[in-house]
């Protein structure tokens, strides 16, 4: 395998490889922020970019906010954005359930582990759905439920649900576990925004969505769900679907190795470039399975190459 | 393989089976019971083996109640029993805390995922802990909290924890993930009561003990805790050191093939019995990698021996 080329402070590197691309890709956490806190120099290169005339995009797992939410997380930082220039996880399964998920009409209904976020996108979908943040399902289980969800009561199992999505929930317990793995148990699909198993924040990592599938994932003997998140196609086949960009002139920039440098490298893209400011390490970059094609300390370093 | 004797209906193979052991172990949730429901005959099975002078113990791997709370149990169950013929997995996992585990005077406490019954028996052992039931664990994760933990602020993260031990967890929450995440990163030892999947309970299976884990295994990229549960010998060296019986002489009752009928052969008993009445259905029996010495629909078909 290549060894991936370190361009902080190669100022020739740095324009040579910019010049070969029209489209930057761009995952957040870990790249652009780390939980509320923006990396110094991210507005200044993302604008050194659209002044360049690049095409930015924002690609995001983190399903717990809506696109119009990411909209207004990047305006408060100072980047400017348009929702047409986000792409999350919650969006990409909406999309997945209400277009290209074949279910039967009586089935139509998503029992949701996850936060405001992916309600949101399954709604501008026109989704049906329960659980989410319905506060009735924040609640502790009572020895009724277990007699209640074994007899597949319709006070708590829903009989028009066909599918299960799981994202990042905050607000995770016992009883949606419960729920869940009944719905999966009797037929539901169970899909998943995206499998991260920690989500960075403030410099650290926090228990991400693939934490949330995990119990379900060991109850069910190892059923794994289908994610529709980075990096898995369908975010990028939504995304090409939008802007019709050429696959070689375009370039996936990430913090994790297994999700977005994949998701660039399966996707076919011209390009992928790593920084150091998330979850990969400088080794997993060099030594690991999946190893972009460049890496930067930090995506600031861009500035750099003018 | 070996393939299992099935002795439902076969009074002389019941009667000969039973005469080889003096001890049986039994495995309660999906032999004797089912969450709140009483299997019949339960009580007639386990009068008969002792009237015939054979020694009854009761081992289980479900950590929310100790021992005393266990014998309560049976005792409403109409099943006579005294505390010492309880071994719990929060017993067994108290005893190897305070009794085997090296860890250094500055790190002694404990960090509980779990129910009371795990915090009564490291009381018992006058093992420190923290979590657990404390009520001010059971709430949302608030943006501060991220920067403290990341910081490693003691207000939330205990400096002289050095051992995090997960049970089932009714009231498992993000919260607590984080911490017992966050504790396992600084150095922690990663223990487990149990690593059972699922829990019956009503006929059906809910999120088990290893549902609590699996967040954490995920999220610490496949770290496995040492489990004191069975099929873990910790537990089969306790209850040798409580009633020195000789082991050829003693069988393992169960209904999971891969937790008790496993800690039956690893241990070197003299025989398995398994029933039909909880997680492993006869294909398992008949077809897995771990098989019983016999099998029966269940337990109370061995009154059909008289």
């Amino acid at each position: 395998m290549a060894v991936p080329r370190y361009l902080t402070g190669d100022a020739a590197g740095i324009k040579e490889f910019l010049d070969k691309f029209d489209v930057f890709l761009f995952d957040c956490d870990g790249v652009l922020w780390s939980g509320d806190h923006l990396f110094p120099g991210t507005v200044e290169t993302l604008e050194l970019l659209r002044s360049n005339g690049k095409q930015v995009v924002f690609v995001t797992n983190n399903s717990t906010k809506s696109r119009a939410d990411y909209k207004k997380k990047l305006e408060v930082l100072g980047i400017p954005a348009t929702t047409e220039e986000i792409f999350s996880s919650s969006y990409s399964a909406s999309i997945y359930i209400s277009r290209i998920l074949p279910l039967p009409p009586t089935k139509r209904k998503v029992f949701v582990l996850g936060e405001s976020g992916i309600e949101k996108e399954l709604r501008s979908e026109n989704v049906p759905f329960i659980g989410g943040t319905d506060p009735s399902y924040r609640r502790e289980i009572r020895p009724e439920d277990y007699k209640l969800i074994a007899a597949g009561d319709e006070s708590l199992l829903d009989p028009e649900v066909g599918v299960v999505l799981v994202g990042l929930d905050f607000h995770l317990n016992y009883l949606k576990l419960a729920l869940a793995y009944h719905y999966i148990r009797r037929g539901a699909v169970f899909l998943a925004t995206n499998i991260d198993s920690t989500l960075p924040n403030s410099g650290t990592l926090f228990p991400g969505a693939g934490s949330v599938s995990a119990p379900l994932i060991s109850m069910l003997g190892g059923k794994e769900p289908v994610s529709l998140g980075k990096p898995n196609q369908a975010m990028m086949d939504a995304i090409e679907g939008k802007f019709h960009f050429n696959r070689e002139r375009a370039c996936m920039v990430g913090d994790r190795a297994n999700t977005d440098i994949r998701f660039g490298i399966e996707g076919k893209l011209g390009g992928t470039l790593g920084v150091l400011t998330g979850v990969s390490s400088k080794e997993e970059f060099l030594e690991g399975e999946v190893r972009p094609m460049v890496y930067l300390d930090k995506l600031s370093d861009l500035l750099g190459g003018q």
